[in-house]
């Protein structure tokens, strides 16, 4: 297509979409972007990629998106008019030119996802972004049991394979707690889909005390869906970091530069 | 009305909130406080009485409430029985007995209302709890403009009167910045309707450098309608801190006791 390739980072509130990817008759972000394009584009549609196909109700305070452009703005005025066209709960930022063989689901080295836990008395104001979890949660026993499912494994377990492997390489699972707050934040190359809610299903379940943190490990073996495939709720959860490739970084482009982990198992959650 | 009295904290989000007070044909959280307590009471309503008025869409981390209930159930049940059947942006904590004469907004000494900015970069996860304001705000000049409100005035020019004075004592104003974020934190006896958002309105003028500190206390003086009543949005608004007289606080109730503030002028916003 011709035009030139734009990358930009995308916050959104992900309570009122029915997730990032267009689906007929559902708003989503994808959408949204996409409606703000199309009306810089004398109306003709645009076609934008993200990094992550969030689910419905998932938050993101930092998300990858490209598209490209046919029009005459400069990369400074489309930023501010695209932004200027979207609404309240969608933000575009830092939008910037890329080689036009960009795409931000194969440019992602990794992602990373927080899941926010408000483990105290019920607070409305504290769950609209966290899942509410009342018994006291035993984090070290959390922390303990995640540390099985760092490194390179079959998550066949914990999601459905988006492309053809359900091989992923977790970096790292951190969780924390700051008084009544419990964060879990998960890094990894790419997710299953569901993957980060339904390993925070399975951890909950161990800070709950009613799984042992072997049953983890054992989970993942099993390759059969763990907690029956159960998943903690959206609102909890917010994709927070998308780290692209060396070559997609501050350094101008060089062709033919290969990054080690751009080896096209890249998927999005 | 024969039943025991009883006080509860109430935390609410109030996006999804027509404001505290009932309505007809419109969702509010006095009426889903009524509507829990009727199911406690065989059906029959029973009236909720708040410390402030919210409007609709301003947010509670801490108000106060008390009704008179005639059922069997112990102050615990009743707490958790009751919190069990509101929905998920609204619940009450610390129900306890009270004499039988008690009503929030005559025991309430002083109330504080924090007013949240975001200034900085648009961002809808922060702008859900707080007006996003772009330009630089020069919080110095807002904390200086605000004192010329603070002491006992005529606050015609900053709402109207919801009983028979326009005279309040604002005890304080904090203009506080941690980052992007600006806190408005007011703290007064009583306030009139709108109080607050008006303040906020005009500090934000003298913010942006559009207005001078001194016709802050120019405004106060001309008992006019300030900026032409412009208010800040509600959703930036919670009302976080009801405190009540001394004979409502730990201690027993001691009959005859008056409180030097409860005077009678206290009036929600």
């Amino acid at each position: 297509m011709r035009g030139i390739r734009y990358t930009a980072r995308v916050e959104y509130d992900g309570t009122d979409f029915a997730g990032f990817q267009v689906q007929s008759g559902a708003r989503t972000v994808q959408g949204e972007l996409e409606a703000g394009l199309a009306r810089l584009n004398g109306g003709a549609r645009l076609r934008v990629d993200g990094a992550g196909r969030t689910d419905a109700g998932v938050h993101a305070s930092d998300q990858v998106i490209a598209f490209t452009y046919p029009g005459r703005l400069s990369a400074e005025e489309l930023g501010r008019a695209l932004d200027a066209l979207l609404p309240a709960d969608v933000t575009v930022r830092a939008l910037r030119q890329v080689p036009a063989s960009f795409h931000p689901r194969h440019a992602a080295r990794y992602r990373e996802y927080r899941y926010t836990v408000w483990n105290g008395p019920r607070s409305p104001l504290r769950e609209r972004f966290a899942l509410g979890v009342r018994v006291p949660l035993d984090t070290a026993a959390m922390a303990e049991a995640a540390s099985a499912l760092v490194g390179r494994h079959d998550f066949t377990a914990f999601g459905a394979p988006v492309g053809p492997s359900p091989l992923r390489t977790v970096h790292g699972i951190r969780v924390g707690r700051r008084g009544s707050e419990v964060t879990i934040d998960v890094t990894a190359d790419a997710f299953l889909r569901g993957m980060v809610r339904r390993i925070v299903a399975v951890l909950l379940e161990v800070g709950r005390g009613n799984l042992k943190t072997e049953s983890v490990a054992q989970a993942v073996e099993a390759r059969g869906p763990a907690l029956d495939g159960a998943a903690a709720p959206a609102k909890g959860l917010s994709l927070r970091r998308v780290v692209l490739g060396r070559r997609f970084g501050a350094k101008p482009w060089e062709p033919g530069e290969q990054d080690a982990t751009d080896n096209g198992e890249h998927q999005q959650r």
